[in-house]
């Protein structure tokens, strides 16, 4: 049983969803559950408030702390739906686990997801591209800076609302000497510290002129990886490849949706590791036809030219591409437009 | 100038001086200085007190947090001193420059330093081991769930008193699976998720009967690195041996200063790469004489047993060692009982 505490008066009536910024709005309500004495305490949802922790609470030194990323649609009849949240909240529970955080009950989890939504469901804005972005994480705060895993922890629900986010095709570099993540680390795992370590590197890059960087495995940097957000699909000739996941690479959920979408659209597709010098080659020869990154963010964000080693490569982007047809799909089974034959559609209630 | 506020009731009489858990208990007073708009602002000493941000602060989800680790220690006089803060100043900048934090000015770092400490000397633990623990450390706390370097930061000062740290010798796994960190990545820094991201395989090996692990290459795990919160030095025959920083490795100052040391009392040292392998074929010969781990909390640990796959090797930990004689020298220094040719002492003023 969660516990209810409701605002007295919504903010809603002063939000601009005209003109959101993602990740800065925020919706009444939040979740929040915390650990101690060896257990989850009472969960509440309750009016979203700031936090206030010890200056020597474990999250401000040690890091532990991760996340997740959801978008909740509303369809045409006002119906609220996630997206394969059972996907989500496993891989919360598997990022906790390298974390040393205690995995959260799985179906507290989807309560809370419900309850909120329900509660919340105003901040849904509706139509193309709009969502609701749930961001569930857990953070450590113990009083103590003692270089050991945290005692204490809390888990939280926060929900901003989404416009359309900008699709533009962008410029990315391939990233041949910063890391993202090594064999043996936390890579594959949502954690705080894989996005912070990655800023540093990503504004050289912009300050280049890119947008974003592809990644790189941290021993040769001859294979491609992820884009820090984003898992990455290139089209050489008639097939779709990406490369697998592995420990230092993020368990998509929009990667593994799109697969077997490719695979129910009888697109051709392989799942291998992808070398840069193949990508190079394919471009040369004209058969780079398609490259682009997919996430919950973006869905699908298409990329127009890629640089290595200061040489700029470009991708063909062909008109009937690919990436429309998969994100076309996608997107109509998040919306409720289309049949929904994986059961990947979580109707809220 | 610094905004001084004081407590009105000091707190520390409720402090049992003679029990203290490392890092659990905090002096009186604290130093605060925010970032916004582009600057630092006003700092601030004031009370210790809690922190309060917004759910979606950026250091609960992206990880842009570091810290330093230092010690303040009190004379025969009264008078108090650090040990070569400049460099722990100067460390701190440069993690803040790997994680995209804005650098903090150093001549406002040390002039906090020392208010601080001159403001809480009494809570300075007098007498041998004893000292007061000084955290700096830095955290986003931009109210945006954005991946992008948060635009606000709060920069503090905390300071724990401690207790003489145990000293036992300890048994370590050189791990061979899991890594700390990746060539281009962000160990050399003192960042928060290089601490979070070893918890998990660290309690693995606890629960395998270790008490730490030494972290080995992430590329051929062939050759040491460091123990997560120390540096590692050997003594294979009559030669003093501790590999060479790195990218992934932390150059730290207990290290840096023990290497020194060591010119200074004229054992033979080698700055090298440390073969896993070299480490036990000097154990099965007798030769491996010592091994043990230099950082601010322990000064030397010494380790008597290391486990690589599976397999036991002893050392011989030589009754007349250098780590005592290093560790004899630097104390030495930092409690103003020896000559300090260095000019490494630093009085508080």
């Amino acid at each position: 049983m969660i516990k209810v505490t409701q605002i007295e008066k919504s903010k809603i009536s002063t939000i601009d969803f005209d003109n959101l910024s993602f990740g800065t709005v925020f919706s009444d309500h939040m979740m929040v559950c915390d650990y101690k004495n060896g257990q989850w305490q009472q969960a509440e949802i309750k009016p979203y408030e700031p936090f206030t922790f010890d200056p020597s609470a474990s999250v401000f030194h040690y890091g532990q702390a991760l996340f997740e990323g959801m978008k909740a649609y509303k369809g045409e009849n006002n119906e609220v739906f996630l997206f394969r949240p059972d996907q989500n909240i496993k891989r919360f529970n598997k990022s906790s686990e390298r974390m040393a955080i205690p995995e959260f009950p799985e179906d507290l989890f989807l309560e809370g997801l419900n309850q909120l939504l329900r509660l919340d469901a105003d901040w849904i804005p509706q139509g193309e591209g709009q969502s609701l972005y749930v961001r569930p994480f857990v953070i450590a705060t113990e009083p103590c800076i003692q270089a050991n895993p945290s005692k204490e922890y809390r888990f939280a629900i926060i929900c901003s609302p989404v416009s359309s986010y900008f699709s533009g095709a962008v410029k990315v570099k391939i990233e041949d000497h910063y890391s993202r993540a090594t064999p043996g680390g936390f890579g594959y795992a949502k954690a705080a510290g894989n996005y912070g370590g990655q800023f540093y590197p990503t504004e050289l890059a912009k300050a280049e002129g890119f947008h974003q960087i592809i990644w790189t495995d941290a021993v040769s940097h001859e294979y491609i990886e992820e884009a820090g957000t984003m898992n990455v699909f290139v089209r050489i000739g008639d097939t779709l490849i990406t490369n697998p996941t592995s420990d230092t690479i993020l368990d998509g959920v929009t990667r593994k949706s799109l697969i077997q979408l490719a695979k129910d659209l009888k697109i051709p597709l392989e799942v291998r590791p992808i070398a840069i010098s193949e990508l190079i080659e394919a471009s040369a020869k004209g058969e780079l036809l398609e490259l682009f990154g997919a996430g919950t963010a973006a869905v699908i964000s298409l990329i127009e030219t890629f640089n290595y080693k200061g040489q700029n490569y470009q991708v063909e982007n062909d008109a009937n591409s690919y990436a429309q047809q998969l994100k076309k799909a996608l997107t109509d089974i998040q919306l409720n437009r289309a049949e929904d034959q994986h059961q990947w559609r979580y109707k809220v209630q």
